[in-house]
């Protein structure tokens, strides 16, 4: 009977960390990963994305950096070598997780797993017609892309047609047009590297904006940008159906056809529960996700579920923050999460970074608030760097607190900068103090110091 | 009699922020600058020299973007429209400074000012044949760069032959060779500016390092980073004269020549305090610095001095906050700056950042610490956009206070990061607290994290 303390099953950026702290702390740990070391998060998500967001970046560079005293000619894009260099660089850091787990001594078993009840006191879990137990459980199952049940979907699916954020990481050609149903996140994200390589991209959205619950002045300003460069948004509109060829859609003024060489699907991600066996234990779920309180415990002792798979905000670094919280607790340590305080990064061109309240969601939670909105022209170094740029930083203040509880942000550096105002919201430090600390000059970043004196 | 409440001299950084501060205060304010607003910062220092490393960074990405993708030919990197539009930059954040001046109703005199006595209990400052008078001063004089007594320095200045930082962002050609003497913040950053471009660069400085009290380790990193683009260091070496198309130095070795079309004098700022009356109401100086205290307050009661002209930090930033210490007294706030958790930067590509003790600071001051080090290839987005890269984080632990006192930053967007790392060291939490921070993946901060997991 093979025996250990802790059994995580799934090898993403939440089971991972949790196998390596847990493993720090002491436990004896089991690691199952059905596909590959890093999850989503490694082999399809963050970083391949920024692989080829940064080449994208360099390219325009290239191509558009007269007014700065640099010409090129005849610059070329080779997308094939990008999705060379992605993988090797997905190969490096997934390799770099392997040696992780082995240095802490996690056993790390490369199967699909699934909780198959309790056995003399402990839980089973059974992999490839073995089983495994364990006093605990920490569950980090993932997400998957919806396939949404659309006519043409399926069989586009099957063809090539269509893919999802999975498939068309490794086409090493680039389509003459492409249309992307879903203007979240990932799908941003991706519309904007195949935009700005000169792909022809069409954004087919339900909502009548674009990136979901990003700030509305934030999200005008990028769809405004990429329309400079081509990209053309269909909002409000419903998709009806997938043909070879086309995806067809409605909106206010009717049935409109979008023709394309491919699809990119991406209208959301869910748990990816399934044929996990939770069912064996009585882990209680709601809309397909684990139930969590705020130490990540399940409604079953000891068990607890971190990541994507528990539907709070399905970001690599939540994740991160929920696998620490859930071992300390293991290891008595108490400790609890603070969702407000987490950032969320678009790293379109122009980047989008934001943490906590919008000032709509705030005062629908019923805050006072005051919002200050500072272009980012007020800093020396985006004048320098940037010409016209549009971004800017909003703060948005709890004025019976007296405390920072959300801050947006557009334009360059906004993914490095976002920590320290994420730090601001989470150490709840009143204006009066944040004017105190020295922020270094000339960098963007102090676009969020002008911003805290106009509070 | 024109009288006001507070009288500043010298529109950089310092002044107009300060004069901004007391005006919005409620104060009656003359500001005063002989030459542009914004000081050396806007017109010769800070912003001119990131416009122009801006476009050394484009032009390195335009032509060192093969293995990402982006293959370009015949990239040509035309100087005097770098030139011209930092003359741009410059002007637009110069009128900006303007402007704030005129909203906030703050005089402005552009003409020389000095300091001229006392006259019925207020102070007497003349300009250009004119008196003007208040209850309170700010001294704000700023920075000049030492032209140290080498021979041949002062021939060499004339003919222009030799330049300062303020004469060389004006020049519209670019030198085939430069020979930068003195390897500080201002020299490399100049000298990596003109390596990256094609000039054949010899920086000759009389330390062994370069980088003056920048981490060692950094220091080497940067070194080798400009050494491979084919910058020439000779250390340890003494500058004995200069003379038409040469340097001659002295190093351990002997007597050399250093052969250049042109010379970047670069061995320092001190305060700007000549001239400025100061002798004529007693304030206190030390080796040409203004003597202030924790408050910004001269030995004479309502007289401040704030920016370089105290020989401080001679940063802009650190200007910004002693002009809002220095107001905020005036104003009956209690105010005190602090100057250990206050960040610099050094826009070098790679950049490099710091914020309070390295290791052999912290140990000389007495404290017993801990050091991490941890590479930024444990980021992804590093992996991701950086081939090869050697930055790395460090950071510094007061282990008897357990809390973090320095860390110190080579690589990508570390300009942009270290804001959050002197929040860190501002607010003096311990390690087990900013574990709790979320940082947003994949960013290059990250590697903040990891290494605050290490200590």
């Amino acid at each position: 009977m093979e025996a250990f303390d802790l059994i995580v099953i799934g090898g993403g950026p939440g089971g991972y960390l949790a196998a390596e702290r847990a493993a720090q702390g002491g436990l004896k740990v089991c690691l199952f990963e059905k596909r590959a070391l890093g999850g989503v998060c490694l082999n399809e998500g963050c970083i391949p994305t920024k692989t080829l967001l940064n080449s994208a970046k360099l390219y325009r560079h290239a191509t558009e950096s007269e007014n700065f005293g640099v010409k090129s000619e005849n610059v070329t894009f080779d997308h094939a070598q990008v999705i060379k260099r992605k993988a090797k660089v997905v190969k490096t850091l997934v390799g770099g997780v392997g040696m992780t787990m082995s240095a802490n001594k996690v056993n790390v078993v490369s199967a699909p797993a699934a909780v198959n009840g309790r056995q003399d006191g402990k839980f089973k879990v059974s992999a490839e017609g073995k089983d495994y137990f364990a006093d605990r459980l920490i569950l980090a199952l993932g997400s998957e892309a919806v396939v949404p049940p659309i006519p043409g979907v399926k069989e586009g699916v099957e063809s090539g047609f269509v893919m999802t954020n999975r498939e068309i990481l490794d086409e090493t050609q680039l389509p003459k047009t492409l249309a992307v149903i879903g203007g979240g996140v990932i799908g941003l994200e991706m519309a904007c590297y195949f935009a700005s390589v000169g792909v022809k991209v069409t954004v087919i959205e339900m909502m009548p904006k674009i990136a979901g619950p990003t700030d509305n002045d934030i999200c005008k300003v990028l769809q405004s940008e990429y329309e400079k460069r081509g990209m053309v948004f269909k909002l409000s509109a419903k998709v009806l159906s997938v043909k070879p060829g086309a995806v067809v859609y409605e909106d206010k003024d009717g049935q409109h056809e979008c023709p394309c060489d491919k699809v990119l699907l991406s209208v959301g991600r869910r748990a990816a529960t399934k044929n996990a066996g939770l069912e064996s234990i009585g882990v209680e779920m709601n809309r397909g996700a684990i139930v969590t309180d705020d130490t990540l415990a399940t409604t079953v002792p000891n068990v607890w579920a971190v990541g994507d798979c528990n539907g709070k905000l399905m970001l690599a670094h939540t994740a991160y923050r929920e696998a620490e919280v859930a071992v300390n607790n293991i290891l008595g340590k108490k400790d609890r999460i603070n969702y407000n305080s987490i950032p969320s990064v678009i790293y379109t061109d122009p980047e989008v970074a934001s943490v906590g309240y919008t000032k709509e969601a705030a005062e629908k939670a019923g805050m006072k608030v005051k919002e200050v909105n500072v272009p980012m022209m007020y800093a020396g170094r985006y004048v320098a760097e940037v010409d016209g740029g549009k971004g800017f930083c909003k703060i948005v203040l709890d004025t019976d607190k007296n405390r920072v509880v959300g801050v947006h942000l557009v334009g360059s550096y906004a993914s490095e900068m976002i920590l320290s105002a994420a730090m601001m919201v989470d150490t709840e430090l009143p204006p009066e103090r944040l004017k105190k600390f020295v922020f270094p000059h000339p960098t963007v970043c102090e676009v969020i110091r002008e911003a805290i004196f106009k509070l």
